[in-house]
């Protein structure tokens, strides 16, 4: 499909020439994402200033009836950000301010193109925590941690982007420009639109400021490496730690593979495993009273020492803990790096994870796949690396897609579902009918309707391609 | 309005005559809650059994277009559960049961009809913790406190309601009964219908299960009463204990007039309060080591030393707290008792708080009504009961109604809403244009659509007359 040049004239009279791109390179650039090897390019990518412009361009696509996908760092696993029926690819990169740090409130304001790692270590540097970080944190940008709903291993104890997000300017895709909510804490007033937009994957509208709440900053903390001789121990020990009493401050699973892939990528890690370790469990706690950490640690080591497992890794430095933090974030980079690969976000209730992890075991052998398999075990949101290493194109194409959605059938049958925090998105959307009914499927679509008459925003995410 | 005589056979076909109503008596005990003095009774009331009966009746009220009104405890405070339109009062009351506390997974699902008090102490006995805690929470029920998204004292460091709703169980009104999420921590899988419902007032759905997160049970706490010699310092003095980097579980707001109309209301409980004194903050926090709470309680003296109090009341004993808590707890009741009043529930972020009270004074100055605030300062809400007093009726009905408006925008403007926990209701919907545009009420309205095409479910709530 070529854009019609009146739509391109148009579009141009909004934002000059010099932020109107139509060359392949770029259209290229804007058109990938982290997901997979997948490559969409917009027949443009338009990169506005500010919300007002933004109303504009949608005010076009409507009158138009242009697909127009919102693009952010492109970070995104799920393919939120890839333009698959072409049109306007929509960079929000020049809305990337902070615009407020609100220290009598503990508030943010925000544009959505700020790093999330600049957004934490900016309110840090005011005493100030905001605390989800999701792998990625060092590139994704928190307008699409909204947009995904993105987690972080701090969601265990301090939730996931939406438990900070307070109210949002959006952008509709008729050009209006709306307040979602209220910059409070409560709020009883009509229905949830703030929490409606948070994780609807630009399909709703498009994010041009976001106020978040903040905690005050957290001064200590205590990190330890657990060698599991079981992996599905490693798994059961999980539970335990909350049953203890316990919230950590993180509780992360690695895999023996996952852990062997990410030292021989990250040559600067060094760790030393033992042969018969299968699996690692990375805990932290964390708080202002070194002292209670210490106890904690300790009733941490107590549960654990009923487990199979081999000596603890205390880390006594900040250098220590960067190293083991790096290993856990470099994972996903170190299996990609390794083979062509598939990457699933599988959440269950905790307790079930060695359920889930036995059985996509299971599942893998049966349809000739390895896996590999680490994540938010706390949250028992399991991310599912399937390797094709030596499978055949063939067997990659029709067996794996089976696998795949028997693995999400024993998600959703462990009480779980299909992403925890990196959206449905375009890989997903075909395995939706697993986790909702018809009823479930035709009520969003509604409300998408509701927000997006003609379905110019981001079609051919979330939504199965029939039901 | 009778109600179709057909109508009523066939409610009885599916409920049997025990469990439908319609004698005057019972029509005007489930035709009232606790909003004022306000009686809207139903046609007919019903007592289904479960969500299969619930359907039933939906799916009658639906082919002859008959209003319905989901109603519970009827604690209520904005008139969600009138029916205003008459037709069927449904009630949940038969849905009474804790189904399952999962003390592996840290979650409990249960029926809309316990009672708050009733599941919070249930989990307490597994050694699980759930946070919110609304005023009435000794009668309220829980299935109540999702549909108004209910707040309460420990709200400041746990969240509402929302924040411990995973999933839910609904009969839409069409009849079909949906879960509306999973039974996890984390969930980026499609728009988030779990979030819209909480807080919807039971106009979108009736809810007959809850899934909820739990905590571990925490084992300490410390109590302490600081009364100000200037209401505004009180207000000031909230912002600033999270500046000190705490974090109260409890941080409550009491003007002196609420003091003193609850301790003569309740005679069993005894506070000297100096004749100086304009407000109090009754503050808490908790925790599993007593020695940090003591080191945190000193912060919180040294931050409120800073402002003009006098001594600083500590409670020693369980009773002492109990007695804190009740006198707290009491303070719409007594004020319920001396005065016909109208309850607001204002919410602005807690630094705006000092210029919130007092512009409500000048506002009630200007139109001549008295008003008493309390309420959960940690989190910038503010209870307003304006005062009958001696006004005349004219009054009364002319010039609160004003003053009410003048109150909600000074709100608006503070970055604040309408309604921090208590909902929109029946009694508040005429002011939603204040917090919200037309474009944001037919957004709204249209997503009432979405689930409710023929507006059967607790129609004349939320949705302003005219918009």
């Amino acid at each position: 499909m070529q854009l019609n040049p009146e739509v391109l004239q148009k579009l141009t009279n909004i934002l000059g020439e010099s932020y109107i791109f139509t060359d392949q390179e770029t259209r290229n650039h804007y058109g990938q994402d982290e997901t997979e090897d997948y490559v969409f390019p917009p027949n443009v990518v338009v990169k506005p200033a500010n919300a007002q412009e933004i109303s504009a361009i949608l005010k076009i696509a409507n009158e138009y009836k242009i697909p127009t996908t919102p693009i952010g760092a492109r970070t995104g696993l799920s393919g939120g950000a890839l333009s698959v029926y072409e049109g306007i690819g929509l960079s929000t990169e020049r809305l990337n301010k902070i615009l407020d740090i609100d220290e009598q409130n503990l508030q943010v304001t925000v544009e959505p193109a700020v790093i999330t790692q600049v957004l934490r270590e900016a309110v840090a540097e005011k005493g100030l925590f905001y605390p989800p970080d999701p792998s990625s944190q060092g590139s994704c940008w928190i307008g699409g941690n909204v947009a995904e709903n993105a987690g972080g291993s701090r969601a265990v104890k301090y939730g996931v982007t939406k438990d900070y997000v307070l109210n949002l300017e959006v952008v509709l895709p008729n050009g209006e420009i709306i307040w979602t909510g209220a910059n409070t804490l409560k709020n009883s007033t009509g229905y949830n639109l703030t929490q409606l937009m948070v994780g609807s994957e630009g399909t709703l509208g498009v994010i041009t400021k976001i106020v978040m709440k903040l905690l005050p900053k957290v001064s200590h903390n205590v990190l330890m490496l657990v060698p599991f001789y079981k992996a599905s121990q490693a798994c059961e020990a999980v539970s335990a730690i909350f049953r203890a009493g316990i919230i950590p401050s993180a509780l992360e699973f690695m895999e023996r593979d996952a852990i062997d892939w990410t030292l021989k990528y990250n040559h600067d890690i060094s760790v030393t495993v033992k042969d018969e370790v299968q699996a690692h469990l990375l805990i932290e706690v964390d708080g202002n009273y070194p002292d209670i950490l210490m106890q904690e640690a300790e009733k941490i080591m107590e549960v654990v020492e009923q487990f199979e497992i081999d000596e603890v890794l205390f880390a006594d430095t900040e250098d220590q803990k960067n190293a083991l933090w790096k290993m856990r974030r470099s994972v996903a980079e170190a299996v990609k790096a390794n083979s062509v690969y598939k990457e699933e976000d599988t959440v269950v209730p905790r307790y079930n994870l060695p359920e889930l992890l036995g059985g996509i075991k299971r599942i893998g052998a049966k349809y000739g796949f390895k896996s590999v398999c680490y994540g938010h075990a706390g949250d028992g949101n399991l991310h599912v690396n399937i390797i094709k290493g030596d499978m055949t194109d063939d067997n990659w194409q029709t067996q794996v897609p089976l696998g795949i959605r028997e693995i999400f059938e024993l998600t959703v049958s462990l009480k779980g579902t299909l992403s925890g925090e990196h959206g449905i998105g375009f890989v997903q959307k075909n395995y939706m009918d697993i986790a909702f009914t018809k009823t479930h499927l035709e009520i969003m679509s509604r409300i998408k309707s509701v927000f997006d008459h003609n379905n110019i925003l981001n079609p051919g995410k979330i939504f199965p391609d029939e039901f």
